[in-house]
């Protein structure tokens, strides 16, 4: 089948004069999660992870992604012609110096101009121009030949009510526009799905867990225009968008109706997220600069604050019950595996109130599936849970005032040493990060070693991020704040949500990860400025049993038992039966030496 | 004096045609410490701080500097009619926007060529020419008017011996024209004086403190030149230099041989510390690039480690007999002041083998004094010592071998519960610091929390930076490594001698630094790759009576026991009398809560 479709496209590329063809997992909104309309790669090449390009030349096929995918690819190759490419393996050319080495002077390289953005684009030019290598970003043989594609969704709007996203479109319209101003600009192009939804409180159902709608967004000081495709639209949010002061146009007239703004208008484009074929189109219009939604979305107003504990309590809730079936299941010896243990917290989530959907594939790894970082068990290989060894689970929910993220890692049966003092140098960096404080300013690379440290000196590690920022009622990973090894120009501000999450993961033995939400709150103010720390506000016990507490300080002992004693007198009040109430009170019960 | 030195360069200014002058503190080597030639700033303005710009028009003359110096710029620039800009608050315009605001357009500013790189010239072109005004920097007005301005140094180079720098200048050379090639290039030119030093293996006098010669180098696969002054070379130098292959040229004569260069010769130039000018000159030859030099000058050999650890036991014992010989002054009544501390650590410096000057200028600071981060005690106005309250003492070497850098805070008298507090909190940095272990390729903005992480939560900071690399018998401030808040692109690689100096300054109060200077170690090598950890090589107890032993782990206590006994081992042996042998044990005695 794949070979057939890479046929295809190949006969195109030839029509098109492409030597070479890049089909990269990327949409027009440069979105994590993508559309089925946008899942071109997956189409052409079979290979199903979130990261990943295919390149396709007259006689080779290839397909690079980075390490958490390199055995799930070289099983979805298998038969496709298509050779994996392991990204950044010092050994691994990258795409841009593999098709300079490979083609020759005169070839042209076809990139679609709406999925890579400026900065993309330049970054390629400047590599295969030293070949004498061309590049055409105007054409698009994947849209030519994919015949069974996916429309782009048709799912409804709807609006996302005040009393949860505790401001009006209006009132972020002309805070934004201020900050546009400063920029020196009278206008701003906005094409990142989740800023869309956020500035008009708007939701939709296009992504899988990412509750966006596919548009584009423009804002000027004469007119605002929401490109979206008009079926998308009740007459209710038609109605309630002109209130707001914005016309709609249709998703496909963007280009056309950017040709035709004033000369005169200076549009403030983010341009590494930005299309390049937009950029184009708006030419000398252009005033390249940082996004102006990306901090006033992060930085958490008091009704989505309260929004997101509340949120918590429910969550917390849900994850009671769902632990305690689990649990029950594995006594009464009823089979449960991995795919069973998603179901069951999807189950009890969606009883809640304002449950809206799950915010992400639940991870649930048991023993050895645990260390695979990004593992999304299917319902024919999933591992069944037995009395032995460690579960992690990593889930959340969309709830309309609030989105959760929770990871905890838990003992099925009695644990070993090894179990207990991977969770406890996991757990002791999320105490860290979660005590932290710090002056204003700072930046995530700053706080990374807090969680980082206590495994480092014992010669282990986890690679990805610490924590990313959360979207309320909107995408689980949002910017601009990101604590990890590597810097990110942003810094975390007070009243971000941000996630606290080390992990380990040792092949083939076990995975261990900790994850609550952490809110900035402020510490305190001296002579030295302002300092600021987190509040956890994720609600559901530690598993005590997992604490190997020689390893611990008494002020770690301490944290837990202070985090445990707030969980239990929040959730307690909201259970509903003894023995609900009876496993709290021992799941949050005293850990002592 | 000041008045009549701006009037002269203000007709000058009218005779070149400029409307406003930047005098910068710089040379043309991008030195931190420069010698009296080049200290036009100082000059023209009579403040003689480290740090700040003078910008001249024909009504204003106006003093940019930073924090550390607004009380002594506020002093010195009394009576001169210049007004102090306080640089880095958010109400104080950058020198460039100032410009912009109060210049017309059409008026030319002025900067010499010579001491602004490259980047900076375009950063100023910038914002200048969003205004219409134009840059000039081909005009000297500064070397037109300073008539008794000191010459260009003519100190004697001398080589630096192989015995202490363990590497050869040819084989020096070849390594860094093997990266030189890596980088596309068949040339380097160098401009930092400290990189020529330690490429060639030679020393000099020509900068205070900073064992350097005026010159610049350029290596290439045809013929290597050292830019200098021959009236600077004894016949000895010349001969050594033809061995290692290098030729000679007049310093001044720089811009006319680079002019002569081949045409097509690709030479590397670290362009953000290389004159604009010589860029210039270099044209279409340039290959903008790292600094090939850094990594290899930090990264200390074999020799070079085992001169450091050597020279630090000669410090080592200076400082004992020094800090006795002040202990005994107090006890006996015998006047004593700041600037008689630094006179005393000199002199007990000087007695050692291999010495060769001071490091750096004393910081002895007493009482309040010690909170002025950059306070160089003078005679006139230095503290007298009581017994009572904090000595700081930062001071430093340069042996033959290697160099030193080290503070200490001392109680002189019976400590206050807030000395303790302070002295520990800082202490407790420095501890978390020592004892880090962390991946390969980690940067120095990871570390810095775990120096600032006490001080943080107490709502108290510090704004310097925490580490910085030290040269061997060169500079005692060297990069590229860089532990601080924010975030440098360099990492902290193995064998690199970094310095561990949290502080922190209360105004009116007094200053407390802890500072000692850690070699990076293999800690150890596992699945997750190698990682590494600190040796501290510096060898002085901290002061016993100052730590507060409730706000430390058993961890800590140990670590400040562990290292005492280390120092002890390594110095005891050394001293010369059985009453230095007796102050050294009560010094390094056992910490007890």
């Amino acid at each position: 089948m794949i070979p057939e479709r890479l046929a295809l496209l190949r006969e195109q590329m030839r029509k098109d004069g492409l030597a070479a063809l890049i089909v990269p997992q990327l949409d027009p909104h440069q979105s994590e999660y993508l559309a089925s309309h946008w899942q071109a790669r997956r189409y052409f090449s079979g290979f199903t992870g979130s990261a990943g390009t295919l390149v396709l030349t007259m006689d080779k096929a290839l397909l690079w992604t980075d390490s958490r995918y390199f055995l799930q690819a070289a099983k979805q190759l298998e038969g496709t012609t298509i050779e994996l490419m392991k990204d950044m393996l010092l050994t691994t050319p990258s795409i841009k110096s593999w098709l300079a080495d490979n083609l020759k002077e005169g070839d042209t390289v076809g990139v679609d101009g709406m999925l890579y953005n400026a900065n993309m684009v330049n970054d390629l030019q400047d590599e295969l121009s030293r070949k004498g290598i061309k590049l055409n970003t105007n054409l698009d043989p994947v849209g030519a030949v994919w015949k069974d594609r996916p429309d782009l969704p048709l799912d409804k709007v709807f609006v996302h009510q005040e009393k949860y996203s505790g401001e009006s479109a209006s009132s972020k319209i002309q805070r934004l526009m201020e900050d546009v101003h400063r920029h020196g600009a009278s206008a701003v192009f906005i094409s990142a799905l989740d800023e869309i939804a956020w500035v008009l409180n708007i939701r939709c159902t296009d992504v899988k867990y990412n509750p966006v709608a596919t548009s584009y967004l423009y804002l000027s000081d004469k007119e605002n225009i929401l490109f979206i495709d008009p079926r998308k639209l009740t007459d209710e949010v038609s109605k309630y968008l002109t209130d707001c002061g914005v016309r709609t146009e249709p998703y496909d007239a963007l280009l056309t109706v950017l040709e035709q703004l004033p000369k005169d208008v200076k549009v403030l484009v983010e341009t590494s997220k930005t299309a390049k074929k937009v950029a184009d189109t708006l030419g000398d219009r252009v005033v390249s600069g940082p996004s102006v939604v990306a901090y006033p979305k992060a930085i958490k107003n008091p009704t989505e604050i309260a929004g997101f504990k509340k949120a918590m309590e429910r969550d917390g809730v849900a994850l009671v019950k769902a632990v305690m079936e689990i649990q029950k299941r594995l006594r009464d010896g009823v089979e449960t595996d991995e795919v069973d243990v998603a179901d069951i917290l999807r189950k009890h989530r969606s009883e809640r109130e304002l449950f809206f959907d799950i915010s992400f594939g639940t991870i649930a790894g048991y023993g050895p599936n645990g260390a695979i970082v990004h593992y999304e068990a299917e319902k024919e290989t999933a591992a069944k849970l037995q009395p032995t060894g460690l579960l992690l689970i990593d889930s959340g929910a969309q709830y309309l005032d609030g989105t959760t993220d929770i990871t905890r890692t838990i003992a099925l049966g009695t644990p070993t040493e090894q179990e207990k003092r991977d969770f406890t140098l996991v757990t002791k960096g999320h105490i860290a990060m979660a005590k932290a404080v710090f002056p204003e300013g700072t930046h995530g690379v700053q706080l990374d070693i807090l969680a980082h440290q206590f495994l480092w000196k014992a010669g282990l590690n986890y690679l990805h991020g610490t924590g990313h920022g959360i979207g309320h009622f909107l995408n689980v990973h949002e910017g601009p704040q990101s604590i990890r090894m590597n810097y990110i120009p942003s810094t975390v501000e007070l009243n971000m949500v941000t996630s606290d999450e080390p992990g380990l993961y040792l092949e083939g033995v076990h995975g261990v990860r900790t994850e609550s939400l952490l809110l900035t709150v402020l510490a305190m103010e001296t002579e030295f400025g302002q300092f600021y720390k987190f509040e956890v506000i994720t609600l559901f016990p530690l598993d005590l049993n997992l604490f190997d507490t020689t390893i611990m300080t008494d002020d770690e002992i301490a944290w837990v038992n202070d985090y445990h004693t707030m969980v239990r007198e929040k959730l307690l009040p909201l259970l509903d039966t003894e023995e609900e109430r009876r496993w709290l009170i021992t799941a949050t019960g005293t850990l002592v030496r």
